[in-house]
């Protein structure tokens, strides 16, 4: 053959080749399952990363079902701005990592999305984003407000016409969201206090005789006194330590609080106080009141303690120490509860399922079903029984005088600070991972928060 | 033989024997070895118990050499007013369970013996307390002030002929003894600042597109900034964080300072400071400085924190959060360093091993022979070279800007934070021994300090 007529013939070949590429091509974005978008939202925990990890990993076990996960960046806010994340840049083993780092690996923001009513604007975003990203999946992160924004989600399919999955992943270390016994977050800063309190308590006992007589350490929970309750569990039965509670559930009494700590010295030669930031006067004036607000409009708190300090101080003249924990409490991975990163493993892997099974507006939950042995399965509730409903603690929680945990808190409690789930150390340091997290190529125009 | 008979010989045996137990009474108390003291001093530390492991078990293997260890309740007040503890009484295990117990299981005080000139009565009644307990041997587990203590009794052989061999056990989180490479209980602190650094600026690093861009710990260090500069550990060539460390060394500027912030908030979205509590204003005054003095008459410190936070918000207008980690930090027995156990250990053994040996007046030291790898082993020092004498920081470990630490620096550091020792835990809670703590009967008049 001479050389033109083979080029002719290769070309044809070439030719056929293309249009077989092009519908398998055809085919193949016909069979493309929808993306995932998952973000997390709110003050980050030790274990919200697990949750992260449940969702991705499951995700990539369900390939035929589910195409790529984008996580947004900073939250909702990476979804109406288009910065998403391609978390199939990830390997295995930066995800797997992520089940034993603190933090929001992705970026978490304290936004919440406004009524479809109040600004229309950013739900049709939000659907434009989805739209281009091909995404069918919403996974949100996230405690109280978060459930509310993925809520909101969840009704795009019948408000606006755009077929959408949205499960909520309970997160926050407040434990006040509803249905489910506990939230992933809490379990870790519960373990945190108890060990803390009684390490500090250790403390305080050996320098009482000639020095510091009170230890008062400041806790998370702006409303719920779940946290500071967790300072009760630094006391037990075989290593029992004088300790008083300072709920946000009861109204601060000046008087009764330091004549109990007076009797406390006087009996066991120290005593230690855990204060929630959230203790108020009988006015609802916070104890630790700075004036200053949060994005979400919460008060924001820190000095509880140094209030506490100075009136043992002032009145008791009793030297006394006093530490705040804020971000040390929620970050503190190298204390985590291993029931709880289970938990927050769980309700990820969970929320894929669920929505993979075609439910839309649900949050899985975490079920008790037995204390003793401790026994819990995963459950679900629907979304719009969770969102903007804050769960406080049972009243028949805190012993009679306001200032402990009763035997039935104590039960509900203690599985949830069980097992330790340490992370792997290099150096002396913990080895938490730090994703690439590559954009998705935008495809979209600038957006105006 | 009649019973009358019978009786008398019985009677003559009986007394023979009882001339045979006598002699051997007084054989034994010929050879029995004299008892040793031991008491804890000042602000105690994860691993001060460990190094009570070290003495009491070391002790308990030279029983020929070597009596009972009475520890003092409450550190040398215990010696002053014979309250001691008859270590004898604790198991095996429970002396084991020292180790990985945090706090002074004794008890400690701060309380400092004046000169020989000007309180004999206080030297006279401690001859007169080891006279009455056959206490030969004098073991002081403290810091700077201690070590002036122990170096005191060590001299009541020359001015008070009373012959004892006292020996001081390094102990302090402040790191500040000379000579040693390093004080037992400040490794466990500095591994427990930097990873709680780390895992807080993850927090923050995730909160920082919507809320919080700046991170406030404030640490432990009246006047050397050692434990300050374990912040720095937090960031590693493969996890830089932005970080501001502000030492007691170096004179707070704060216009300097809020511009650092400023840019690396600016760079980074976020950044964390780490304040020793001993920073101070170029007047001297301490930032935190609330008037109140310790027993000792050192200014009693904490709130150095709030006010870095208060100028962040006020001049820069930036959401910070901050901690103050108090006792918290020489409490964490949970995440000690395993290095600083194993030295704490050591000083204790090393200790009654130098007394056995004959020698008085010194202290057990860790002597750095390389460092990569890290070997080190026990030296001593006399006594007279490191009571009183406080180790600052070397310059060349704080970088030219004063915000920093050197490379020189994190070499000389990173190896005291290296290796984890997990205490056991049952039900999600370490498990920490409490002693009996069972008094030796007194023998003495009641003492008045």
């Amino acid at each position: 053959m001479p050389k033109k007529a083979k080029k002719k013939v290769a070309k044809k070949k070439t030719a056929k080749k293309k249009v077989a590429k092009r519908s398998s091509a055809t085919r193949a974005k016909k069979a493309q399952p929808m993306n995932a978008f998952y973000a997390q939202s709110g003050g980050v925990t030790a274990v919200i990363n697990a949750s992260a990890a449940g969702v991705i990993e499951t995700a990539r076990k369900n390939k035929t079902k589910i195409g790529k996960v984008y996580a947004g960046r900073n939250g909702i806010i990476g979804a109406l701005t288009e910065d998403l994340i391609d978390t199939s840049k990830e390997s295995a083993g930066a995800i797997k990592a992520l089940r034993h780092t603190p933090s929001g690996a992705f970026g978490s923001c304290r936004y919440k999305l406004k009524s479809l009513e109040d600004n229309r604007r950013e739900y049709e975003r939000l659907i434009e984003v989805f739209k281009a990203h091909n995404i069918g999946y919403f996974f949100y992160n996230g405690g109280g407000d978060s459930a509310d924004t993925c809520l909101k989600v969840s009704q795009l399919s019948e408000s606006m016409g755009y077929p959408i999955k949205a499960v909520h992943v309970p997160k926050t270390v407040d434990n006040d969201l509803p249905i489910t016994d506990n939230c992933p977050g809490f379990g870790s800063v519960a373990k945190y206090i108890a060990v803390s309190t009684r390490e500090a308590s250790f403390d305080v006992a050996s320098m009482a005789k000639t020095s510091t007589k009170v230890f008062i350490v400041e806790v998370m929970g702006r409303h719920a006194g779940w946290i500071a309750a967790a300072g009760g569990l630094a006391s037990t039965d075989d290593t029992p330590i004088p300790t008083i509670i300072l709920f946000p559930e009861v109204e601060f009494d000046q008087a009764k609080f330091l004549a109990r700590v007076d009797q406390m010295v006087k009996k066991h030669g120290y005593c230690t106080v855990v204060v929630s930031e959230g203790v108020h006067w009988p006015d609802g004036r916070f104890l630790a009141d700075t004036g200053l607000k949060d994005a979400f409009g919460h008060a924001q708190l820190g000095g509880a303690a140094t209030v506490i300090a100075g009136m043992i101080q002032n009145e008791l003249k009793l030297k006394n120490h006093w530490a705040v924990a804020d971000y040390l409490q929620r970050a503190a991975r190298h204390i985590a509860s291993k029931t709880d990163v289970d938990m927050a493993y769980a309700m990820g892997k969970a929320a894929v399922q669920y929505a993979l099974k075609g439910h839309n507006s649900v949050m899985p939950t975490v079920v008790r079903t037995s204390n003793k042995p401790f026994k819990w399965k995963v459950g679900m509730a629907p979304l719009n029984k969770v969102a903007n409903v804050e769960k406080m603690m049972p009243t028949d929680f805190i012993t009679p005088d306001g200032y402990g945990i009763t035997k039935k808190c104590r039960t509900y409690l203690e599985p949830l600070i069980k097992g330790e789930d340490y992370p792997p150390y290099k150096n002396g340091m913990p080895q938490y991972v730090r994703l690439k997290n590559a954009a998705v190529p935008k495809k979209l125009k600038k957006f105006e928060l």
